[in-house]
């Protein structure tokens, strides 16, 4: 790859790439002396369990191991090992070192599935951190402000509406920019969440007498339901350790819209070559639902293997076959605090113009559930529903059940 | 004494007592079980050179001491050892181990002519904040919140003059608060401009399972000149190694109204004497000369003996005698930029009506600089001349020549 390839290789998808210029001369210095940048990536070890969002992230630290770079894996046990000091939330309590390691194992686990074992360190700021010495903690908070510190939204955000902030929370963003001191980063990557933090190291490096990191941040991915956040609690995601069965038909029911972001986020295909299959899609020269069996396929093939996936597209297929899904997944979000009738789902969906047109359909044998006629025009959807293929004669709606909280609004479908 | 007598004792010439009711409950407890309080107070290692203005505060110490209680004379060497970590100040580089040994010897040189060494523990810092440990820093940190911090005045303006205020900064009132729980002191002295530091420590002990500390202030000393803070900059000051003789005379020269105030700060009266002796002034039953005499003589006994005391009080009434040196000490504070004109000074005195007057009178032999003649009528003052007494026919004035900076108008005359 060229200079130009490679820049462009690993920022794409980026949000913030702080700067780019200096990323190029790293990049540059790197192949002329042989020596490969180390990236360091920053992980909460209390929470090894990952899904597709977060491999936006590893796959990024991926990009630079494909270029021959060193990354670190770094658990962020320090903080960890301590808990919550304030006592506040009694949600955090302290992990031991034997959890810790166990967390650890877990993450290997199922990071080595996309990144080279052999190009990544794991390590653990504890071991650093936790012997800094207090000359160290003075020297390494005297680096930086207070004004500098409120510049943080989320600390501007609290201390405007009176809500207190530890000053020990003034400490945690200086602990993991020294974590970039200790290990002497050229790059650090998060979530756009991170920016600041990853900023604070940026601007410490210097007075520690090393060269500062480009800073990076990955977008947060959109979940199945193209609409929030992949989060577990939004019940919007793929576990990477899914079965590939499941993680192929979850997301065959993305949107198109959504498909390209995915391409972008969660798979090695650089830009130029994503834009060259939304051409000849959009030409009609592919066809949409086969690039997303594409999509699904490298996904799966990621996580599982290529066999695996071959397996779960063909079980996929006779599946489709067999209920005459709908190749695009239009999802309608309906809400069902309590148990809600069909027909009133099908007039809110656009899939009848009135309920006594919706209860003709039904009477007429028309309309079927998950490819299930459904025949008692009194069909009621329970609250707690999981998401369903809605079909309604030759149209059909993926359904997808929610509660809403007291007051809110149905939120828009995608 | 009574309790109500203890209280009163300790609490004399206090400028804030937080809480006078809990000092209260503790003596009653320390006199039931007989145990001695821990009173602590915090000295800066790098400023040994004591005068009467730092002894208001040992005199604090004192009275504790005189009440059988246990006084922790400790050297803020913590910080010191590690100077300014920003590297802003270059008048504050680290202290050795070695210097700050040394200036504790001076220190002890100093405070034990006040203060009983046997009810005296001298600590530093450094042994407990040195070995703080990662985790006593942070569960340290998360004790106080930001908001708190910046309602001390010094940070308030500062951020809200835009200036600066580096994180560390945040820490230095929790090492000091932290100071106190680890002595587990039941009264922390200071100075007024220590309340919020002192204040900390009250706070955070509880959270730390150690009883809050009575906190108490004392007031800053106004100089010799009635005017200023006593210091060494404003030459205003009378250092306690200084000799008999020139303390006393020193101490002479105060206002009366001042003498009432050393009274309060710099003996052991009680106010309930003090009352009486001003009392007896002013009914006429006490000459104010005499009992000026008898504030001096006590000073120099404390720093000195009652011998030498004496000896000085012998000195000042025959240089007084020979000299016709004014009782009072009405101090002029003269503006001499550049060599001045003395008759310029008698009339901005108001020791002649005019400079004719004034001219008139040094021609006639009635003007006399510390008790020697002046017959040169065109006598001029240089710039920088110390203080001297200056005698009109039977009228006097200390004259204070000071040099203004740019801009400054003559401070009022005390």
């Amino acid at each position: 790859m060229t200079l130009d390839e490679q820049v462009a290789y690993l920022t794409k998808g980026c949000v913030d790439v702080v700067r780019e210029a200096e990323l190029r001369t790293k990049l540059a210095r790197s192949a002329a002396e042989s020596t490969p940048l180390t990236v360091k990536v920053g992980f909460d070890p209390t929470a090894p369990d990952l899904h597709l969002g977060h491999t936006v992230l590893v796959r990024k630290m991926k990009h630079f191991q494909d270029l021959g770079h060193r990354v670190v894996f770094l658990i962020g046990d320090f903080t960890a090992l301590i808990g919550d000091p304030t006592g506040r939330s009694k949600t955090r309590p302290p992990l031991s070192r034997q959890q810790i390691r166990e967390n650890a194992e877990t993450y290997k686990a199922q990071i080595f599935k996309l990144l080279d074992p052999d190009r990544t360190v794991v390590d653990f700021n504890s071991g650093w951190l936790g012997s800094l010495g207090s000359e160290g903690w003075i020297r390494l908070a005297a680096g930086y402000n207070v004004a500098q510190m409120l510049e943080r939204r989320e600390f501007r955000r609290r201390y405007d509406a009176g809500q207190p902030i530890s000053v020990h929370e003034f400490l945690y963003p200086l602990a993991q920019a020294y974590d970039s001191v200790h290990l002497r980063a050229d790059a650090e990557l998060g979530g756009t969440d991170q920016l600041f933090n990853l900023n604070v190291g940026r601007d410490i490096m210097p007075t520690w007498g090393v060269e500062a990191q480009v800073v990076m941040t990955t977008p947060l991915l959109v979940g199945l339901d193209g609409a929030e956040k992949m989060s577990k609690t939004a019940g919007n995601y793929v576990g990477i350790n899914e079965a590939p069965n499941e993680m192929f038909g979850k997301l065959m029911s993305i949107s198109d819209a959504l498909m390209w972001e995915y391409y972008k986020l969660l798979t090695d295909l650089s830009l130029a070559e994503i834009d060259a299959l939304a051409a000849r899609t959009e030409s009609g020269a592919a066809h949409p639902k086969q690039v997303k069996i594409e999509l699904a396929t490298r996904i799966v093939t990621d996580f599982h293997s290529a066999g695996a996936a071959r397996a779960a597209a063909a079980a996929f297929e006779r599946q489709f076959a067999r209920r005459e899904l709908p190749t695009e997944a239009e999802v309608f979000r309906a809400k069902v605090n309590q148990p809600r009738r069909l027909t009133s789902i099908m007039v809110a969906a656009g899939l009848a113009p009135s309920s006594t047109a919706a209860t003709r359909v039904i009477t007429q044998g028309g309309v079927k559930i998950d490819g299930v006629r459904v025949a008692d025009r009194f069909h009621v959807v329970p609250a707690g529903h999981p998401p369903f293929i809605l079909q309604v004669g030759r149209r059909a709606r993926r359904v997808r059940p929610f509660r809403s909280a007291p007051g809110q609004k149905n939120p828009a479908a995608p």
